[in-house]
């Protein structure tokens, strides 16, 4: 049979990724740098000669690598645990990827780097391995520990940023440039894609799976399960995204499902699978000639990563609230870069912005900090002793003074009850106002791609995405008199408006809801200016729109309310099983 | 990110794959069946245009699919069951396999085909699938029916025949010829290799498997398991077998490991994967014009199918014991083609020695074949009734009149026992040549791979051969020895030789084995012809391993004691878990 160059490939894969991993299990390192070190043997730039033919093959295969351990992730990643990590987290992870990033950059351009380089070393630097981190704690058996949630809760916020930054990276890369707009623009679009994937996503998969798992066969829910996935991977690419992004979000829809278990299950096997050849391909680009070239960047670049992420990730967690000795240990753990760095890299690889040598300092500082990480873990209650001791007494107490300062201005009772409707408003706001732009952004797409459009259709298009958009803007209206509601409640004290502060209180309750709308109303015409139809013929639109309104105001209510519970329902189902 | 096509065809294959399926499932037909269908339509035979767009890839990931099919079917198949099924198996899948090759051959030569078309014909239409016949038996729910546990038997001894067939297959292909020396050899090595596999296989992989469990890690243990049956397929093919018969070999091996269940857990979502895509890659090769062109031989050949097998099968579980009724379900439940059909297809096609519309024909056929699976299997009973309704008084009688002399000729008591204890000598002996025939063989290969031999290496070589063999030996003669004991025992009865009966029976048992050993030493001189030494060294090596006979003559009884007791404990640990 043809093909045996390829059997053989595997077959070499496989039989020293499995020699190897046994090793390394032996010596107590984590399995990945088993496999990293694996490549290197059997890769072309190690003697006596390569082991490996068809590398193109091999590399293929290893970003279904990427896809599985993105989807991974995603499943393990779900809604609810974003919600609970809370502020410590998000204040840890913003602070340690801003930083990163900045003294990344800055050392890139240091050591006389291209700005595409830097920048690129920069995100590469910033973001941990979920996976080494996760494993690392697991073996040392601290996974229940406080400040190993703490550690669970940045890595999660981490992924979400990295994704945001992955986009970021490749729109930076296509145009070039850094501009304040686009940026924004790119964020923008990122967060009304995954919004509207997360909301459609969890309104339609669930259900398929659930359907699909009746048949009580594992090969029809896997099969179903890799379908959805490479689907989604491929609408995401479709749309200008990575196959990673798509992977992590439909993972983290799919997390929804009652069959999580099952799924889980399924999936591990393939993507040990994969990661196992991903990371062997990985190895398999070291050259150590390279490496030996670049020993000092490699010896800087792994200092920058330790010191620099536990300055940045235990400053983060100390200022949202958490006593030094907790920060320390979080920020030790979080002292490592891995997977997500080699992703990066290879996006950077493959757009072609990036020069060679980016990809093996990424792997040799992330098998340095992985091999130092248990290590990092395990020493860092020494190392807080060895730093109280060195702290100056006023330093120490200005900490302290910090701390109380802090818990004084956590809300309690009512306010805090309060403050959590006000969130959950906005919320609810934000995600309706990303539906609508998604379906007015749909609407010029499908125009885009008519030519010769006439006026007509262009009414009809934009009047059908008002159509369907007109469930949303009903319930963002609605939201809004709620909140005016509420703010006018509290803003607009009895005492001033003296007796006429109820009328002034309804008047203020009118008038944010409607100034929003008109806000929106900008909104949706920029968005939508290509299918914009001219001044009579929107009138006419908007015309028969309010008259349907009036009309079918019960009904539009009554959907969004079901899909809106239909929401719900899915995310609670799950807490359930 | 690249690959993007490569996304893009798996995103297709799986997405079409799982709606196919689903509906498959609803409509109670077999998935195969439905993934065959949805290449066809994603395929670029069928318009609108074809959906696949790198399918060299697919097909090298289909190739995937064959090892994991055949891994697979090599975890549930297991030497004691092969033992179990007995002498009704043995005979049924016999005369099927050797009847359908002749018919097939036969018709394919009456279309006018060439002789290796024919003869991959024939080869395609002898074995049954066991994928699709268990499934169709298990949606039946009639696996635990006695005929069904017959038609397992018949399944499991195909699959042995049919690796041989591969094997003859290829070496026929190659050569072009056949020959029946030509055959012996081919059939010669093919055991030599699957014992020596098999022993070798079975004193490592479950011990190395068990030391790699202990871990714990399920990760770990699927690299091991996939790096050692990558690595004996590579050693298959290597040799010239193909990568179907390592797969299969290795997975036998497996199937005795005391963590077959965790091993089948962790293969069985690779191999829903790859085997799905393996069935959509056959659909897509299916082009309808060649099977509009071609619908007189598959219509013809799917008649010539059912009614061989039904009677081919049908016979031969009547022949060896059963009554007609059990003997028509296995026929019925038996007449069907499936993945082996397009493994030898492929054979065929890989080695170019066949024509193009051979594929077709043979998924055309099992995808009809399939179809009718469930309806044969549920109307065996009503077609015996028709039957025994329409046959002659005389037939029925002699058939009864069979049942009854073949009843008569089964050996009881101690006769049984008897039998047994010769049988398993019998096997011993076997097994120990072809282990001693197998190191040989491989001191050849090296003698062949170092040029310009000289005498003294060959005498090294050779005596190293017959040092590592002498263990072998020294059981063989034992073991011949009690045989010779035995049949001495049975054959020279207490009044022949009067008197001097104890004295011929020693005789004759020390005569049979020497005279064994003679011809074993012949075969040995023949296999090694390329490092035998020329006589004066052979003496001088023959002397020094007769005096090493002499002194360790009680430690390689230990020896082969020592092996043999771990290999039972492989086989028996297993029945315990």
């Amino acid at each position: 049979m043809h093909g045996a160059h390829f059997i053989q490939d595997l077959a070499v894969i496989m039989l020293v990724a499995g020699l190897v991993t046994v090793l390394f299990h032996k010596l107590k390192q984590p399995v990945v740098l088993g496999y990293l070190i694996a490549g290197l043997i059997i890769g072309p730039h190690t003697p006596p000669y390569t082991l490996i033919t068809d590398e193109a093959t091999i590399n293929t295969l290893a970003e279904l690598g990427v896809v599985f351990l993105m989807f991974s992730l995603g499943l393990e990643f779900s809604l609810k645990k974003l919600t609970k990590v809370g502020a410590a987290a998000l204040v840890a992870a913003s602070a340690e990827i801003v930083l990163m990033v900045w003294i990344g950059y800055e050392v890139g351009r240091a050591f006389g780097w291209r700005t595409m380089d830097s920048l690129f070393l920069g995100a590469m630097l910033s973001i941990s391995s979920t996976t080494i981190i996760v494993k690392a704690l697991d073996e040392l058996k601290l996974k229940q520990e406080g400040f190993a949630k703490l550690i669970f809760g940045v890595l999660i916020v981490e992924d979400v940023l990295a994704i945001a930054m992955l986009a970021l990276l490749s729109g930076i890369a296509m145009t070039g440039s850094v501009q304040i707009e686009e940026v924004g623009a790119t964020l923008g679009k990122l967060a009304i894609f995954i919004t509207v994937a997360l909301v459609a996503g969890l309104l339609l998969v669930p259900r398929l799976l659930a359907y699909v798992a009746q048949s009580a066969s594992r090969e029809m829910l896997l099969v179903t399960v890799l379908g959805i996935c490479f689907g989604f991977c491929l609408f995401a690419l479709k749309l200008g995204y990575s196959v990673a992004l798509g992977a992590f979000i439909i993972g983290a829809v799919m997390a929804e499902s009652e069959h999580l278990k099952t799924i889980e299950n399924l999936i591990e096997p393939i993507r040990d699978l994969f990661s196992a050849i991903f990371f062997v391909a990985i190895g398999l680009m070291l050259n150590p000639a390279v490496l030996v070239q670049y020993a000092w960047p490699i010896a800087l670049l792994t200092i920058v990563v330790v010191v620099g992420k536990v300055v940045s990730c235990g400053l983060g967690v100390f200022i949202s609230g958490n006593d030094p000795r907790t920060s320390l240990r979080v920020g030790m753990g979080l002292a490592q870069i891995g997977e997500f760095s080699f992703i990066i890299a290879a996006l950077g690889a493959s757009l072609k912005v990036t020069s060679d040598f980016l990809y093996p300092i990424a792997v040799a500082v992330s098998a340095i900090t992985t091999l130092l990480t248990p290590y990092l873990i395990k020493g860092a209650d020494q190392t807080g002793n060895v730093l109280g001791k060195l702290m100056p007494r006023r330093t120490a107490e200005v900490l302290g003074v910090y701390s109380q300062w802090l818990a004084s201005l956590r809300l309690e009772g009512d306010q805090a009850v309060l403050a959590g409707m006000i969130r959950r408003i906005l919320l609810q706001v934000a995600v309706n106002c990303m539906l609508v732009a998604a379906i007015f952004l749909g609407g010029a797409w499908l125009g885009e791609h008519l030519s010769h459009l006439l006026n007509w259709y262009k009414a009809v298009l934009w009047g059908a995405a008002l159509l369907l958009s007109l469930p949303f803007l009903v319930a963002i209206y609605r939201k809004l008199v709620a909140l005016a509601m509420l703010l006018a409640e509290i803003g607009i004290a009895d005492n001033r408006a003296g007796t006429y502060t109820p009328q002034v209180r309804k008047l203020v309750s009118r008038l944010i809801p409607l100034a929003a709308l008109v806000g929106i109303g900008f909104g949706i015409a920029a968005l939508s200016a290509a299918i914009l139809p001219p001044w009579e013929l929107l009138w006419l639109v908007l015309a028969i729109a309010l008259l349907l309104l009036l009309v079918l105001h019960r009904a539009m209510v009554a959907i969004h309310a079901r899909l809106q519970i239909a929401l719900l329902e899915t995310l609670e189902d799950n807490s359930r099983h």
